[in-house]
């Protein structure tokens, strides 16, 4: 019997979007194809598209489909820096966080590298950043700030829209990386007021492979893919019409859940707390009023590598931090970033939870981490 | 009834790939994931590349999953041109030609608004290139030639081996385009001995939005996306487990098919000149030795647009070039390129076969374009 408990890093497709996905693989079309074919299948790809839309509340054609989070993020970050660097004739300013995921930090770093002048905003020891602290960080030179909404490994829900509202009154493009909050959070970006926010369908149920990049009417990107003219030109190649319009489903399900969904993680969260809360030394990382996906404990000296391999043994999937380290051990950046110690860092855990996970589920992985702290003490 | 014939824009999903993606899908954990859940998931993925590096004849580790070919397409362009910049603190020279897809044109064109020099080379009128014309071509400073393999839109094959074998003289990367190959024409990288391959699931059968781009061993490429360590630090992204294991299953099967495919499309290739070729006017632009998939024509004083919606009323599927110009109907750049006048590209047409294709569909198919033919002489 395997728990998985490792909801941040990827969501199984659901029951219905695979069925979404048959349905519309079996349409033959191009859906830039002018005929009949294309036709049926462009209604496929737009109604996936509709349906994101309606989730984030917003027009459709603010929704430009690509390959995930990791594109999206990449192609805000170079895509605006490329735009300011024609228009300017020189590397700009950019305001970012240290707790951003990988798709954020390479490419901010990368311009760093290429005579990008880089603020790396201080988070306070909760992972937050505030408006006060943004507002103090714009430049005139400022081509975009880039802060997440939800961190992928401690769950901290970042102020949006008070920080998109200070970037807007300087006149300043917003990024968010929100990869982490459909299904969980309220996503609603007309309120929020970024300029381009990112989103991946396999974070809520829906395909790998598959993301959403919103662009407000007005901002201006280029592509960085350059080909035919698909996705108004900014994202060219065949569109994925079974993808988009499975991660349509699966996010139409997803968001009216969120509600539900969100009651239910802070249940399973509390219980899990509650349940591990004696295991000696032990301290959690995630804020109380973040995210209610995720748990992030440290057990001071322990190993945090063998008590994955032990909570594996044990049938409990669960992460060191986020799996887009690709298997590297490497402290998390996250955790060093609100203060841990590099030892700390590596002593650490993130348990992470779905719509799917159950009570029971929780309770038993809980037994297992207790377990697993005590072989750790040897 | 719907004759689909227009297999060069898009192979519809074969009913092996859909199982395979149902079958990888429902396994729940991150392939970058050490737990018991991401090595299941690891296991199927490279089970997918491994599929794809036995079709091709190649070492599993040079296969690059991604998106799809416009992805590979940019990587390799885009990529190379960066590495070449940075070593040599300028711009250097680039081979290619004008009949290549738009996924490699808007890149090459790119690259020659920003610097560099574009040599491009001239297509005899079936739309090849030869060994002597690209050994002319090359310079000192030439850092990439990039000709595709089999043409989309009139089926041309390149001498790839022998243009290869120009360039590696000389010490240049070759890359080739070659999504319009697998399970159509034989596909052999090593003999091909090329420095980079573009490939698309998409078109033999497999998932769209994913692609495997070959990168030769010991060959340079850097990563044009940033981000976490995934596809060996080349392809940052959480990688599309059931997308990948989908795309090996359709291509084993294209791949083990192809003899039996190759003579299959070129009788239902040869039937359907036979059974257009007394339409008043009618001439085929696809050279007789090129892909048996294809069949571009052009019935000079037609509307190509208004025969379309036409065939597509009589139930035909088909293209007035590639679906990858987004439903705009300019005159196709590889018919000018051979030496047809606007109006004539214009009055063109290209149907494509693929493997399900039957001859009777083919009957139909030619019977509806004389109707339509009869219909645009008025």
């Amino acid at each position: 019997m395997m728990i998985y408990l490792d909801y941040a890093a990827t969501h199984p497709l659901t029951p219905a979007a695979l069925a979404a996905y048959a349905e519309a693989a079996a349409l033959p079309g191009n859906p830039a194809s002018v005929h009949a074919a294309g036709q049926a299948a462009r209604e496929k790809l737009e109604e996936g598209r509709a349906r994101m839309a309606a989730a984030f509340d917003v027009d459709p054609r603010t929704l430009t489909l690509n390959s995930g989070g990791t594109e999206g993020d990449n192609h805000v970050l170079l895509g605006a820096a490329q735009a300011w660097q024609e228009r300017h004739g020189s590397p700009g300013h950019l305001v970012t966080t240290p707790t951003e995921h990988s798709a954020v930090l390479a490419p901010a770093r990368h311009l760093a590298a290429h005579g990008w002048d880089v603020t790396w905003l201080e988070p306070d020891s909760a992972g937050h950043y505030s408006p006060e602290q943004l507002g103090a960080a714009l430049r005139d030179d400022t081509a975009l700030v880039s802060i997440h909404h939800a961190n992928n490994e401690i769950g901290t829900v970042q102020p949006t829209a008070a920080l998109a509202a200070v970037a807007a009154a300087r006149g300043v493009p917003y990024h968010t990386d929100a990869v982490q909050a459909p299904g969980v959070l309220p996503v609603n970006l007309a309120e929020w007021g970024v300029t381009y926010a990112t989103f991946s369908a396999h974070k809520w149920g829906g395909p790998r492979g598959v993301g959403a990049l919103y662009v407000q009417r007005g901002a201006e990107l280029p592509p960085v893919t350059l080909g035919g003219g698909q996705e108004g030109g900014l994202r060219p190649g065949t569109q994925n019409t079974a993808g988009a319009y499975a991660a349509g489903v699966a996010l139409t399900e997803a968001a009216e859940a969120q509600p539900a969904t969100f009651a239910h993680l802070r249940d399973l969260q509390t219980a899990f707390m509650d349940a591990v809360r004696e295991i000696p030394g032990l301290t959690f990382n995630h804020p109380a009023d973040g995210s209610p996906k995720v748990v992030s404990l440290t057990i001071p000296g322990a190993d945090g590598e063998a008590l994955l391999m032990n909570l594996d043994m044990l049938g409990v999937s669960a992460s060191a931090g986020s799996a887009c380290s690709a298997g590297t051990m490497q402290a998390s950046h996250v955790l060093t970033a609100i203060g841990l110690t590099e030892a700390d860092a590596r002593a650490s855990l993130r348990f992470s939870f779905g719509a799917a996970t159950t009570r029971g589920e929780v309770q038993q992985a809980a037994a297992a981490l207790r377990q697993a702290a005590e072989w750790s003490r040897g």
